[in-house]
């Protein structure tokens, strides 16, 4: 037959939404995670420039066959605004990176990013709850990961950012999502901590730094990294050197896109 | 693999926007079409409702990866305001079918129905040069039809419709693409005629009526139903009945679907 099958008339859109767009990975993965779960349905690249968002953004809602889109860079703070209801995570974090049609017309946000992270520990058997969290970086997915990790209620949670206010503000986060969590923010340390995350760019396309000042790491850690490409860090070759358990970008992604689908199939 | 392999950031979007939408063929079709001529690009269905069609239209041309547009049902007419150039189908039927980006990023519009008619017939090795065409309906399809139809040179163009006003202004249509045709515009006669080509309605979906009140058809005629639904139209039926060489609907959206992918990497 002179045709696809993965598209009809009938096919459900989604789109992620980003500026730039092309080196996003939700077109091939997500689809794939539709298709799975028996959707017809397909996610597009959608280039949005920056200076078009709040024009475009009101026409896209009005498709009548668009039911969900993702926001990465650097939509996911202005994204909230199209929001008529937000999620838990949304709503601490102050930005969204889903948006999806619920059956009731309107739409609602939530912020995936740090829960995506907590997923990809749980498929790998890893429970945040009563452990000692070291986080780096708070920017927007350091921000999420810190309060979907609240929400598992670690022993400790040890924040670092280089921007002290980020700091202050999650910490402010933290205590309202978990009261119990013993809230540490002060250069990082790896003395003690079960689980190291890293969140900060640093270790991104090439750059051979570390994001915090080791040689060496305790071999019973957990080391995660939320960097994709490359898939092998330089913190991850040191934690596997050092005999750490290591879990990487695109276990985060994978269980990200997992809940987001989840999110479009049932919106809350 | 967790990931479909025809998607990706960098895939090329189009879409078909009509309202409704679920009907629509080409999202499978010209998907296919692109990938065979090795595009990196899908054509998806975009619901957007008729009211809604002059606020969504800016947004969607403003999305920096989309390319092209087809539209249908009841978007031919009025998305002509949206060509910044029209090909010269579109300038002598006054609708569009098809937008492209072109490569200095005006927006040019041409409509394919009527050179999709061709292209299907001249696919089955069937020149209208010097032939006596009989065409039924003169609304958005066939009046695009008769367009390309008098650009072949017919000898005779016969067209009726039952609104006495556009078989006028289709006279004058023909008259200026093809001088030397005979035009005429009577109630249909199959008598003399080399090909009979239906654009009405006529025939559709379990409709069990003939475009023409005839009982039998002259063996030696070229019989074109454009309705796609059914495949097997009574007129159809009846021209199979006589021994006459018969030519489907669906072969003229390939030939359509050829003409405007040929559009979209060459807008001119």
């Amino acid at each position: 037959m002179d045709q696809v099958d993965f598209l009809n008339g009938k096919t459900r859109v989604f789109g992620i939404v980003g500026d730039p767009i092309e080196q996003v990975r939700s077109p091939e993965m997500v689809t794939w995670e539709m298709h799975q779960r028996g959707m017809n349905a397909v996610l597009v690249p959608l280039h949005v420039r920056a200076a078009d968002f709040d024009e475009v953004m009101p026409s896209l809602l009005r498709l009548h066959n668009l039911d969900g889109l993702i926001f990465t860079i650097p939509f996911k703070a202005k994204a909230l605004a199209y929001a008529q209801a937000l999620g838990p995570q949304a709503t601490q974090v102050g930005a969204i990176n889903a948006l999806a049609r619920h059956p009731q017309g309107h739409w609602v946000g939530e912020i995936f990013d740090g829960l995506g992270c907590v997923e990809g520990l749980r498929r790998r058997g890893v429970s945040l709850r009563g452990k000692r969290v070291l986080l780096l970086g708070l920017g927007g997915a350091g921000a999420a990961i810190a309060a979907a990790v609240a929400g598992e209620q670690p022993s400790c949670l040890h924040m670092f950012d280089l921007q002290a206010e980020r700091c202050e503000r999650m910490a402010e986060v933290v205590a309202r999502i978990s009261p119990a969590t013993h809230i540490v923010t002060a250069p990082p340390d790896v003395q003690g901590m079960d689980v190291l995350l890293n969140a900060t760019p640093v270790g991104m396309l090439g750059d051979a730094r570390l994001p915090l000042a080791v040689t060496r790491l305790p071999p019973e850690m957990l080391v995660f990294d939320a960097i994709v490409k490359p898939e092998e860090t330089p913190l991850l070759a040191l934690a596997e050197a050092c005999g750490c358990t290591v879990v990487r970008g695109r276990e985060m992604m994978r269980g990200q896109i997992a809940k987001v689908v989840d999110y479009f199939i049932r919106p809350s």
